[in-house]
This record gives C-alpha cells, sequence and structure tokens, in this order.
C-alpha cells in the first residue's frame, strides 16, 4: 500500500506558500488507517512502550489506535486551558506562529517508556515542547512516530538524538 | 472493570458549580482505555458501521481506536477553520456557550452507517450539530456511543430517535 495515495496536498494552506498536507483521506479509509497505525505498533513493540502521548488534536488521531492496539495507556497534551487538573507547560514557537502546551503533571510515571505521536514533522517545535514536558515529568522519550515528514523543513535537526519513525517523506 | 474508578471529577472547572468529568486517567490505563474501546466496538459492529465520526478533539480519543478496531475510517468534526478543504458548518449552542462545527464535504459518502463518539453526553449540543452535518452528507446514523452519561442535563431529549450507547452514568 502506497500511502502517498491517501494523502491530500491542499496549496496555500493555512497561508500562501503552504502545501498543506491533509492526512483525513488517509484516516477516512480503514485500511490506509490501519496500515498506517499497524506500522507504527511494530515500531513500538520493539521500542517497548509504556505509554503513548501525542499533542491535539492530530497526535490524538494518530496515537490513540496504537495505545489500544500495544495495550497501553494515552496520555494528551493540550493548548493552555483545556487540561482540568494541575498541570506543566512549555512555551515553544510553531510553523505560524507561538503557543503554549500542557500536560497534567500524573500523565507521565518517572521512569516510563514512551512513545511520542503526532501527523507530521515539519520544523520540529510542537514535539520539541512535547518532549520537555515528558522529561520534566521522568519519562524516557523512546521513539516519536510521525506520518509524514517534510524532509525540507529539516526537523530532525531539532530533535537530534532521539528516535524517529516517519511513514512517508516529502522532499 | 468498573471505569467510573478512573474518572476523575474536577470541582468548579471549567466554571463554577461544573462538576467535570476528567476521562485522562481513563485514557491513561492501558487495560481501562482498550476495554472501554472495546465495548463500543462491540456495539458499534451489532449496528454494522462504515464509518466512524467524532469532535474534536475528546471525540478523536473516543472513536479512534473504535475505528482502528473495526478497520473502517475515522471522520474528524473540527471548529471552523481547521479543516483545509471545502466543508460544510452547523451552528450550535454547547454547554459553556456557542460554537460552529464542519466537516469536509467528502468525509461521508451518502448511504454510510456512521458511529458517532464522543466522551460525554451532556445536553447533547455538540453530537446534535454533529448528527446534522453527518446527515446532510447523506449518512445514516447507525449509532451514537459516548464514555459517559450525565443523566441530569437530559442530553438524551435532543438526541430523541437515534440509538445511544454510554458506558457510565451519573445522576
Amino acid at each position: 500500500m502506497n500511502l502517498q495515495d491517501y494523502i491530500n496536498i491542499v496549496p496555500d494552506w493555512p497561508k500562501p506558500g503552504v502545501q498543506f498536507k491533509d492526512i483525513t483521506p488517509l484516516m477516512g479509509n480503514g485500511d490506509a488507517f490501519r496500515y498506517a497505525t499497524d506500522q507504527i505498533v511494530e515500531y513500538a513493540r520493539k521500542k517497548e512502550i509504556d505509554l503513548v502521548v501525542g499533542p491535539e488534536a492530530r497526535g490524538f488521531i494518530v496515537g490513540c489506535p496504537v495505545a489500544y492496539s500495544l495495550g497501553v495507556g494515552f496520555a494528551p497534551v493540550r493548548k493552555e486551558g483545556k487540561l482540568p487538573r494541575e498541570t506543566i507547560k512549555v512555551e515553544y514557537g510553531l510553523e505560524y506562529g507561538k503557543d503554549v502546551l500542557t500536560i497534567h503533571k500524573d500523565a507521565v510515571k518517572p521512569g516510563q517508556r514512551v512513545l511520542i505521536t503526532d501527523d507530521l514533522l515539519a520544523t520540529g517545535g510542537t514535539i520539541d515542547a512535547t518532549i520537555k514536558l515528558v522529561e520534566q515529568l521522568g519519562g524516557v522519550v523512546a521513539g516519536i512516530a510521525f506520518l509524514i515528514e517534510l524532509n525540507y523543513l529539516n526537523g530532525r535537526a531539532n530533535l537530534d538524538g532521539y528516535d524517529i519513525l516517519t511513514l512517508l517523506t516529502y522532499e
């Protein structure tokens, strides 16, 4: 299966010059969604993952089926003000602006081996912030999985030292 | 397994007088997350579901593992401005204000049997809007599944005529 067939490239969205990679056709197709998820699950098994963590909202779409299949929990990383209990937070720059991400203080137990998931690796800002949150809570980032990597933005350079899986890449 | 043990009740959040039902402990526990998901999957199999649809962001957490397990696709319902291609929209009143929900115009094919998922049935406003979106695209709402139902808000009255599964209820 070529997952690229299920990515819709939307020109000039959300701003002129950006070729947005829309994953909704992939998620909307049962075979493609399962195939992509199963590849991440296989990777996660080798990494002996205890917990999946993903930033809202597309990180949930990628990570929750992986957690379910592995039989481990999922912890959401959300924008400020969205999580109801005590959180820690990190400020970060993202592809189109600046923002704050938070996680519940009890979401990760010290020593837990964490898989971080998101749909797309662009500059890596969101995931760098997510790594900081997980590590502040004592978690071990054992792997990071994306559906898509934009090679030309070189996000890997910002995630140096971490193990990364991407299912498809754009040059 | 008593799922109620995995719900954290947060007093006065997001506003005074609301006892917020926080599902993050349920999702964060691999056994509880799988047990809850499998109950929805069993329900969905009986309804012969072709597609799962959920509103952001907690509807993704509930619905994506269900779609994965069934081997069907998942279509996101999102706030205005979040989906990159042509959408239809519905305005709705929710528990704490007013908002607009959108879905991609090609997300549901006419005649598809749809399961709608969300974490919590409160007044039913979000799900009523989601039903309207699915039906405008020609989908058949064959079932609606929630983790939690707040009986005292009587959201079922707003979803009259639809088949509803809830895994736990609060009086």
